[in-house]
């Protein structure tokens, strides 16, 4: 399995530092989810999209989240985003936070499928992998 | 027409500090929206029912925020909420932050009554008049 | 005064929705900040380095916000600032967020200038009418 | 390392909910982080004090997130928080998130202590071990 990437860029809003003048640890799961969704996006899977059209949705069922170093007001940072590995029923989605060639951050978030009706679990869909792996590439 | 009232507690979390060292002030929303909901609910008014039973939400329309002086973390404040005026279209629900006997905070919130369905603006609820107006006081 | 203006692009957070499918009404905060930080920015006056090199900052002390139309997940929005009136002591920072041309939220967004070290009120900076305001246009 | 316990009430905000009706995984970030500071409290270390006191922090290094079940607006949730292990130089939390007897989240939390002034590594406080760890029981 060969992931697709995509780079997403963030400015540190000033209300996502807290009083130790650095970004509070729950900004960044904000970072990663935008950037999530533009990564789809810019490989031709539309989230939004997906959820009106199929009533699923992909909530986050695990995270695990390294802070390596401190980002700060105003800084410009960049999400790198690509999928880890997958089954039918998970997906990992892989990505850094990275100030130039500084990491200051790394997550692995694991996502499922779910039908918003009754909660049920179904499938990751297709329709996500083709579009964000390269092609030849299965599972 | 007379409102009841009603007091509830917030501890500041160290999310709602920035990195001035004060807490920031989106965080306001938060407090009065929680102190809101226990408002009604103290006497009465089960937001959460209301909205499952009849498919209508109350939700806010506009806001005028004083900010007197600034709270910090791990502040004990307390936010004051009462009913200022209203009519069957719109409620202004009041609300004050203060630390001790200090005045932190001022609110002004404008809430409509809207149906989830198609959005469409409908009379705020008498029940929720009848829970927090003192008895005998009409709009 | 005549202010010059500038125009900030939004794209909705699915953190950003609640459960009435809409934008929280604390989230346009957020959007008006990051709006206004890029206005300053793009004019020539640079908040971050305002703060490390002076010990001032520019706190909010009052908003009005009017919210029109519900936004929604994934919208891509625009925020446009200007300032509206000014005095020595504080500034009004006007604000729009329209999707396409239909006019979603209005801000009145009031600061004040404090010393960090003392919390004393000082004088909104000239650096920023300067920047911000068209030449040969006084307060 | 024998750790003492401490439960925390937790009423979920509408704010904390997103478009899926349930609540958004970043809010539960904030919920384990004020339980984490009740723990503290709880147990006599002061951790606004201990800031204040020492110019140092306990900032989160790392977070590992477990979700299993969706919490709802307005759910009496309960956070329970105890120490899992530790070094001197970091120690992780544990806490879950419950709904009466419903496991709803896990998380393990990993904090560092660092001087503000340089940003440079400390040894974790032992008075947090004095306060939060049975006598008798060593790290």
């Amino acid at each position: 399995m060969i992931s697709k990437r995509s780079r997403y860029a963030v400015r540190v809003a000033y209300q996502d530092t807290d009083q130790a003048r650095i970004v509070h640890h729950a900004a960044y799961l904000r970072y990663f989810e935008g950037a999530r969704v533009e990564f789809w996006r810019g490989h031709g899977f539309d989230y939004d999209r997906f959820e009106k059209e199929t009533g699923l949705g992909l909530p986050v069922i695990e995270a695990r989240l390294r802070y390596r170093k401190s980002a700060r007001f105003d800084d410009a940072l960049e999400v790198e985003t690509w999928i880890g590995s997958a089954t039918r029923a998970s997906v990992w989605i892989e990505a850094t936070v990275s100030k130039g060639s500084l990491l200051i951050a790394e997550a692995s978030i694991r996502l499922a499928c779910v039908r918003f009706d009754d909660a049920a679990l179904q499938r990751i869909p297709l329709a996500l992998f083709d579009a964000c792996l390269e092609p030849g590439h299965d599972l």
